[in-house]
This record gives structure tokens, sequence and C-alpha cells, in this order.
């Protein structure tokens, strides 16, 4: 505001002196905000705004955040990493605690740690694991109805097992993602793809988890929503490789709705 | 409104002869409700009529539903019973899908079915059954936040489940309620009073299932905060006969949060 009128502390300089990288492991509901990156000027509630505004009312100083990726808007978080740079001399384990007066209840800061300053939380992430939620019962529990895709009906969990591992291993998914993914290279290793159901017997909550190198736009709830028809029994999964390499969107499943997913885990490199 | 230009059909006689009593087993996340019982002309609102205007708008009729109990503001049900009477002709066993149009996706009716005439929730109940949940961890979980009462440390779980068998039986519970409850018997009898853990070795979320006759209010509540005082090392479970002895309600635990509470179960006298 005064800018003229006051010489400001030079600020370049100190900072390049102390200046550390920060590195936040953030878990979030992500049923309210559009998203996790920024839409300044929109007035849509983002995830990255939230942090970043409660960054700049502890630390005094606008931060600028770097995350391991997007999700979706009401794709939720467990493990989302991110880091920032900052002069702050708040001992980086403190964040957790220190940023609680200044963040929703729906983000949580569950790990703060200080990185070496060449650390980029995009750039650096070896892998990622996202789990995808199934609740499977005639009607919705209210307590899923944010967290889970409801199916009125059974699946057969050992189907989508057998469907799920021939996913694993590099392929070229240009069939499991959103037809207008900007890239030219669809090829991604997956390392783990793998259903869990919570009672043998009588399962209801059934979780995908899928660990791979990188993902493409909506490949998660693409996968989910292959996974689901095969545990419907409209596909079987001996049909699997045949799918994979047709690589077309219109061949594969549905996506799922977002509430079901979560950025479960993102691996580093030095880790 | 035109009472006096039209011949109002002959209800009560048609009603008498064909009228049904329903019973519905009912879920419902109570973070946005002020509580169960109704409190029209309040503008607040409530599960009661929340699932009155959804079934007057189903039937066509004004209907007074019949809980099992309430629940406080903020508390929630996975088992809550409800009946009412209705001339409809909808089979009793479709209630949860034919109201879904008309419910908020925080309310599920799980179960529907034609019961005795002489069926009421509230006064045919033999037993029922709440769960607490404590969500053990440095910080929240942003998914637990509606659902379990934060405990940043971690509990004694053997502690806890020692002290709770010495709730089992009849005693009376003057201790273990909200000071101004107005009743003249505080005996109850609870049948089952035991802690569970999700994972053996690094338990984070604990859930405390009481099974009994009859509750008074807050004391589910009352009991949570007692025993987690005992997890956390602050009483020793040894002393729990005499707590009980003293039938003072400044000696007991704290009252905790309803966002941990659930109704669980109820059961009737005919099952």
């Amino acid at each position: 505001m005064d800018d003229g009128m006051i010489t400001p502390v030079p600020k370049n300089k100190d900072s390049e002196m102390s200046q550390k990288n920060i590195c936040l492991t953030v878990a979030y509901d992500g049923t309210d905000f559009c998203g996790f990156q920024s839409q300044r000027g929109t007035g849509l509630p983002t995830v990255q705004e939230t942090l970043e505004d409660a960054l700049e009312k502890l630390t005094g100083a606008p931060v600028q955040i770097f995350g391991s990726g997007r999700t979706d808007s009401g794709v939720h978080a467990w493990g989302q990493v991110i880091n920032f740079y900052t002069v702050s001399t708040i001992p980086p384990q403190r964040y957790p605690m220190a940023l609680l007066p200044y963040l929703p209840d729906s983000i949580t800061i569950r790990e703060g740690k200080a990185v070496p300053l060449s650390f980029h939380a995009r750039f650096g992430a070896k892998n990622k694991t996202y789990r995808y939620q199934y609740y499977c019962a005639r009607q919705m529990s209210p307590f899923y109805r944010r967290y889970a895709c409801h199916v009125p009906y059974k699946l057969d969990v050992e189907a989508m097992n057998q469907a799920a591992a021939y996913l694993k291993g590099s392929h070229d998914f240009r069939g499991f993602c959103a037809a207008a993914t900007p890239v030219e290279n669809f090829v991604r290793e997956i390392y783990e793809c793998s259903v869990t159901a919570d009672h043998p017997e009588e399962p209801c909550l059934l979780t995908l988890q899928v660990q791979g190198n990188g993902f493409l736009w909506n490949m998660v709830r693409i996968i989910a929503g292959t996974l689901l028809e095969v545990g419907a029994g409209k596909r079987r999964p001996r049909d699997m490789p045949a799918l994979i390499g047709l690589g077309d969107r219109r061949q594969t499943g549905k996506t799922l709705g977002p509430q079901g997913l979560f950025l479960y885990e993102v691996n580093y490199l030095d880790e």
C-alpha cells in the first residue's frame, strides 16, 4: 500500500540465504472443494488456495505451494504431498499444529518436514497409490455417501481381482483415460492393482488399491468402473488383455464418481 | 381449507379397517440435524420432522412417527427404529426405495416391514446397543471429524476393557447421567460393554459398544468419557466399582462430544 513511503527489507537476499523447502503430507475431504488446483478469481474453493491462504496467515508472507498432482472436484486425499519455499523459522515438524487454527477441519496436515531445496512434490514423485471405495448394499449408508460409490448389488471380488491382475505391468492405457487427455505417451506402469473386502463372507465395503508410476486423467475412476462391470458379471476377467489392447475409451467401463476416490500415498525417489 | 364446502371422506372408519402399522429401520448422519425429536415451529432441522414430511409427501396424508428414543443434536443412528400408522397401500418392504426421492442423503431407510398394531417403537424396545468411536492420532482425520471423538494420544485398550467389564450388570447409574435427568429410577442393566480396536498393534479407531435394557440421558457419552480417562492412565480399572457406588456425577468422566455416538441397534420383545 505505502510502497513509496517505506524502504522494504531486502527480502530476496535474506530469502536466498535462509530459504527452506518444506514438505507437508496433507489429508483432505474433497467433498466441499472444487478440486486441488487453485482457481483464483473464480470464488470457487480449492484445496491449494485454502492451504496457501493458511500458510500466508501463519508465516506472514505469500506462499506458493506445489502439489504432487491435482485431484478433481470431490476427490479426497489421505496422503497428498506438497512443498513450498519459505524463510519462516517455524520448525518443519510444527506445521501440522501451527496450521490448525487457519485451516477448515476438512483439511489436516499429517506431517511436516524439511527437504532439500531441489525437492519438488510433483517432479520427484516415484509412484502414487490411489484407493477407490465401493459401498455394496441395497441402500446407501449415510456415512459413506461422501466416501464411496454406491453399488446396489453384490460384486464378485474374486473376478474383480482376476481382472485387476491383468492391469499390472507396463501398458498403453489410452483406453483408460478421459477422451480429451492432452498427452502423447499413454504408457504407464502399474505395480499393484487389487480389491479387498471388509468382510470375507458378506462384503459391503470394497477397496480397490492401485499403485503406479503415473496416472492419466480419470484413469483410476475408469479402472474402477471397468472392474465394477467385471464384479457384476457383465465382463469376463479374461477379456481384459484384449480390452487394454484395443485402446478404445468407448469399450472400457464408466468413469465412476469422484466421491469414492482417494489419493492415498505418494512415494519419492529418495525414500 | 374448504372444510365447509367438501364432504370429507369418512377417513376414520376406513382407517380403522385398513390401517397398518409400519416399522422402519433408519440410519442417519446426525451432523446436520438438531437431534431426532421434532421441534416444529422453530425452523430447526430434526430427523423426525424430515421423516414425517417425507412420509406425508409419499402417502398423501399427515403422518406421526414414534421413535425408539431421541438422539441428541449431532448424534448418529445406524439402527434407529420408528413406527407409524397409515392407510397407504404401499407394500411395507418398498418404503426404503419409495422414500428415497423425498429424503436428504443424510437419512437412509434400511428396512421396512409391517408390524402388529400394538407394536410401539419406544415402549416395546427390549434392549438398545450404542457405539462410541474414538479416533486416536496426533492429528484428526478429516474423514472421522463427523464420526469420532479426537484423542491426540494412545489409549490403553486393555485397561479400558477391564474398567468396562465393571459396568456390566444391574447398577444405579445416577453418577453416569446428565445432572438434571428427571427420572426417579436410575437402575439400568448393561449386558455388554467393551472396546475394540481396528488394528491390534497400532490402534487408531477404537469402538466402545454398550448394550443395555435402557439408557439415561448422556449415559453412553459419560461412560465413554470415563473409559477415556482409564485408557489415558488417569483412572485405574479397579476404581470403577467404587465410582459406580458413589453415584456422583462430579466424580465420573466428561461427557464426550455427540459426533462419536451412534444408536446402533434396537431389539424388540417379539424378535
